[in-house]
């Protein structure tokens, strides 16, 4: 059995989103009890990430970090059509997921206690981004 | 058909740990001649990876490249509730992954003749971790 | 209903390489209306990114920064039995990824306008990469 859900996020500029409740329910509409559900991000400069759900400072500190480790603006990049983020949004969605696959069990998103799903926008403006769940499953 | 098994590694703390075997023998046990098999680590302290199962200064190397560029006790982060190397597990876990899907085939886990599938504990005091393996196949 | 295809990719050297066509092309051989396509790569020094596909600079800056990020024959790593992009191949392998799951909507794969498939390789001298498609789909 497959089933397809979608989903439209509308950020308010870079940082992390999470959208665990909504993949969930999408999860639930599909009624497989045993399968696979794969989050896919139609985008190169946002991405997703599975993360710690319980303190925001998580994702504050890592956001901190990926501004270090990726600097808007470094003058060794080329590509900075769109302004200083660019590049860094494509670089810092290289680094971690466009696509993420989750283990349904007993119905529900299988996910650990601590883990939450997050759409992480890269662009200091705000976009829409599109995210399609694929589910795989009985 | 689908084979849902389930993997608990108990860690020594921070390092690599390979469980190709325990999961290809989760494949064995769900009988696909052709598949997929995602394996999906329950937590965001502790990653998977793919990586060369020949040489283990490999992952010596690589375990301090981690350290260098997340290092511990960094005072910039924020988050360090239960250490400091809190928040540079959850940073080295967004950058690897938390699911890996590998194909199946002839009834066997299709790797390379290099890789090997490790579980990648980043905190350095032991857990008990937990993997799910959810086969897609016929 | 699965369907398997493979390709077998010759390289000229460290670059990316677009294998996006290449992976629809199996897709409809595969004939699946719905369903999930996982791109696997059977390599640890070689890896698999989805990147914008309209400006070649971007992943010229890409390239520029994984060569800073993991410099070739940094004297802190001890294996480098093959050279000084050995060890660099196997972490900027590590860094990013060796499967992803892109959806099939419309028996299309669903990448965004601006998304392209690459295989990333590594090393410096020319090698041939070996990936699998495996296509779950109805």
């Amino acid at each position: 059995m497959l089933h397809r859900g979608e989903l439209s996020v509308a950020t308010r500029g870079r940082g992390t989103y999470d959208i665990t409740h909504d993949v969930a329910r999408i999860v639930s509409a599909g009624s497989a009890q045993l399968g696979l559900a794969t989050v896919f991000i139609h985008h190169t400069s946002a991405s997703l990430i599975i993360c710690e759900n319980a303190d925001p400072s998580v994702r504050a500190d890592l956001e901190r970090f990926a501004a270090r480790l990726v600097p808007d603006g470094d003058p060794r990049f080329e590509h900075d059509d769109e302004g200083p983020d660019d590049m860094p949004a494509h670089i810092r969605s290289v680094l971690t997921q466009t696509s993420i696959g989750v283990p349904i069990v007993d119905s529900k998103l299988a996910l650990g206690t601590w883990q939450g799903l997050y759409l992480w926008e890269h662009r200091t403006a705000p976009h829409t981004r599109k995210v399609t769940v694929m589910i795989v499953g009985e």
